[in-house]
């Protein structure tokens, strides 16, 4: 694994949004789903998945359902169970409330708080069907009270016709009702845009191929969607006292992803540095994806020198990683100091896969240097707010000079009425004058 | 003003996202001022704002705002004081905080919030110039704890060159410590990437024409941006209660804002409708913005006739208004059913400009539907979550061979060994075979 001065790395990645064909075909989908509903989208999916099916055939029944719990192993139960108990818990603890503010002179003001109706999760078939992904992106709509969540996934694995047991225990486990075997840019169309036997949703999440993502970008507006995963990256910062071990799996389990993904140690450590690069050598040809991880360590890898963990901090804020890890003598004292990460990994025990798959808090996280602005799926992402406004005569009588005083000011004579009609109702034409003086008193005062 | 059934209407409105040659035009901007700096942006501005600067011309001076505070009225400057009170006060109260989950093992999980570092306000010129929209837009920034806000505002007002000195009262009342005289993409463009004069921004907003809108779509991924507003709707639900007088005000300050502007009255009284109909032409004709606001609810306003308030609400729900006002018998009881709306306005005083100018709540408000999924600007748009996980020695040893087990079960072996290294050398390899027994006890279990 190269070493060099954190200076001479170049931190800047560039994005894939698709090539205008991808982009082209995106929209012919989308529109075809959206003009003609159900005939298209099992015209699609026959196309694209080699599956004929009735438009009777797309929703999963419950018999597949229970007989998908008869083909999964009692311990990735166990083990699921667990990962969801965890992940229910930490994502509870982000549920807000609706507030209001109620004043002395009966005006009340508020924020209401209420989930999403209707939200639509993709999980990709093939190799990329994570169940742990189903959890992270079903349970946090659920925690947030949303009462209709759909899952889409295309119709075949690997080729041959029928879903994922795993990916139709861990969607039954997480509460999902209601299961499509339908995948993508037909089945982003479908969510956004409803047919006959897919109701439209508010919201899409969830990962998928270029298609997918691009189908996403294109229904954009109609409904909501989460944002766009780039290749998955970490960052460890290390210090003199880290185990040179721990830091090479770390790195490797983040470079086994795929080839685009990124590992980056950050140490003021020579020594570190020169016997994690071995080590990340001695692992690395044990592992089932060696390939894989070979490529992105060689591509996208590097262990980065720097003066101080000072100096290691501020370009892990440049970098904004999606998964940061620290493995100083004191890493608990650093946290205050990082701006930019998605997930901070604290100390020797937290290796990130405790993050992917069990402590609780959701994996799916901001890449690419957007943890500077956005945050891991929350909670949040499942809600709306609606502003409250109940204004009382007493606050209107008070305050309705400075409004029209404001509208006027902006040339619009209507809004500045709409209070003035009121004013002049409520206490006679006397009032906007007296409701004018008092401005003017106020101003003196 | 017609008057129809409500299954008549058609709710769908369509978005205007650019023609290609604005879209190809908005992409050379951004280019351009992404490769060349200030030379581009400073280029762009005398061939869009017909303004010649120099770099060191582009940054707003004390001087220049001092001055904007001669040239306003006290009851302009005393208005807007209190409308930044209010705002101010109301988005307080959306602070969130960060919090910690100590569990009994030893375990810290948590979620960690902070202010975005740097925000960008894209200010209009002309008369689309509204000190309002400066303060909405700042102040929750400001209340969010972003440190730095930066305001952006072309250069020249109708023609001359010059910014409107309520625009830079605004902004200073706000709090805004830094503004420079730029406009449209370039202006975009110049806070995504940074120029030699402008440092980029993490995120940006506030309202622009179709330019500013492209540019902020093309740069987005670099950066963080609002959502692209739509134009303006009220929906009001009234029963036979209501004033007709304040209903037509009402409807027609949404009209005057501009001629694709939307404003819809929802009732099951037909004698209701009669008199708003008969209320909004006489009203109509006095306003200065007559035009904009015939043409308005000539085009895109309605009177939809319903069979109870219930039935009310549910069109109100399909349509997901920007503005919904409640002028019935008891307001507050509807509430509850209100599922879409982004400002809900309860009762005969709560008319729509108490909360554009004054109340508190934001005036930046989904349109266009996406009230579904989306909420007015508010401080949450300013902040970034982190996750935080601080594993203990003894949680790794009790929850490894679950994480292990789901590791490689998705085929990410790499996964799995970060762990087993932790498991080995923290209790020799028998702690990983114990770890895996435990898991086997706990499936007989």
């Amino acid at each position: 694994m190269r070493i060099m001065r954190a200076e001479q790395f170049n931190l800047a990645r560039e994005v894939e949004y698709g090539t205008p064909e991808q982009n082209e075909s995106v929209r012919g989908i989308v529109e075809a789903v959206r003009t003609r509903g159900d005939e298209a989208l099992l015209e699609l999916t026959e196309q694209f998945d080699g599956v004929q099916l009735s438009a009777a055939q797309l929703r999963v029944t419950d018999e597949e359902i229970n007989a998908a719990y008869d083909r999964v192993e009692p311990d990735f139960l166990d083990a699921l169970r667990g990962a969801s108990a965890n992940i229910r818990a930490y994502h509870e603890r982000q549920r807000r409330q609706s507030w209001m503010d109620v004043q002395p002179d009966g005006t009340v003001l508020g924020q209401v708080i209420r989930p999403l109706k209707r939200v639509g999760v993709y999980v990709p078939g093939g190799k990329a069907a994570y169940p742990s992904s189903v959890l992270m992106n079903v349970i946090p709509a659920q925690v947030a009270g949303v009462p209709e969540i759909v899952m889409v996934t295309p119709p075949a694995t690997g080729g041959k016709p029928g879903i994922d047991p795993y990916i139709l225990v861990a969607a039954a486990e997480a509460g999902v009702k209601e299961m499509y075997r339908v995948g993508g840019a037909q089945a982003v169309a479908a969510l956004a845009y409803g047919t006959e036997s897919i109701a439209p949703v508010d919201k899409i999440c969830g990962p998928g191929n270029i298609f997918v993502a691009l189908a996403k970008r294109a229904v954009f507006g109609a409904v909501d969607i989460d944002s766009l995963a780039g290749p998955s990256e970490i960052a460890v910062l290390a210090d003199d006292t880290a185990d040179p071990v721990y830091v090479a799996a770390d790195l490797l389990s983040q470079a086994e992803h795929d080839e685009m993904a990124s590992s980056i140690l950050i140490t003021p450590s020579e020594r570190l540095a020169e016997e994690v690069s071995v080590e990340v050598e001695r692992q690395l040809v044990l592992l089932p994806r060696a390939a894989i991880a070979r490529e992105s360590i060689d591509r996208h890898g590097a262990i980065l020198l720097v003066d101080s963990l000072q100096a290691g901090i501020e370009v892990v804020n440049r970098m904004a990683p999606e998964h940061l890890e620290v493995l100083t003598a004191d890493p608990m004292s650093l946290l205050g100091s990082i701006e930019n990460a998605g997930a901070i990994f604290l100390g020797p025990y937290s290796s990130e896969p405790v993050g992917d798959y069990f402590a609780g808090p959701n994996h799916i996280i901001p890449t690419n240097g957007t943890a500077r602005f956005s945050s891991p799926v929350n909670v949040d992402d499942f809600i709306k707010k609606s502003s409250l406004i109940s204004y009382s005569r007493e606050a209107l009588l008070r305050d309705g000079a400075h409004i029209m005083t404001l509208a006027r000011h902006e040339g619009l004579e209507g809004h500045a009425r709409a209070i003035e009609v009121r004013l002049e109702k409520e206490a006679g034409a006397a009032a906007v004058d007296a409701a004018a003086q008092q401005t003017i008193k106020g101003k003196k005062a």
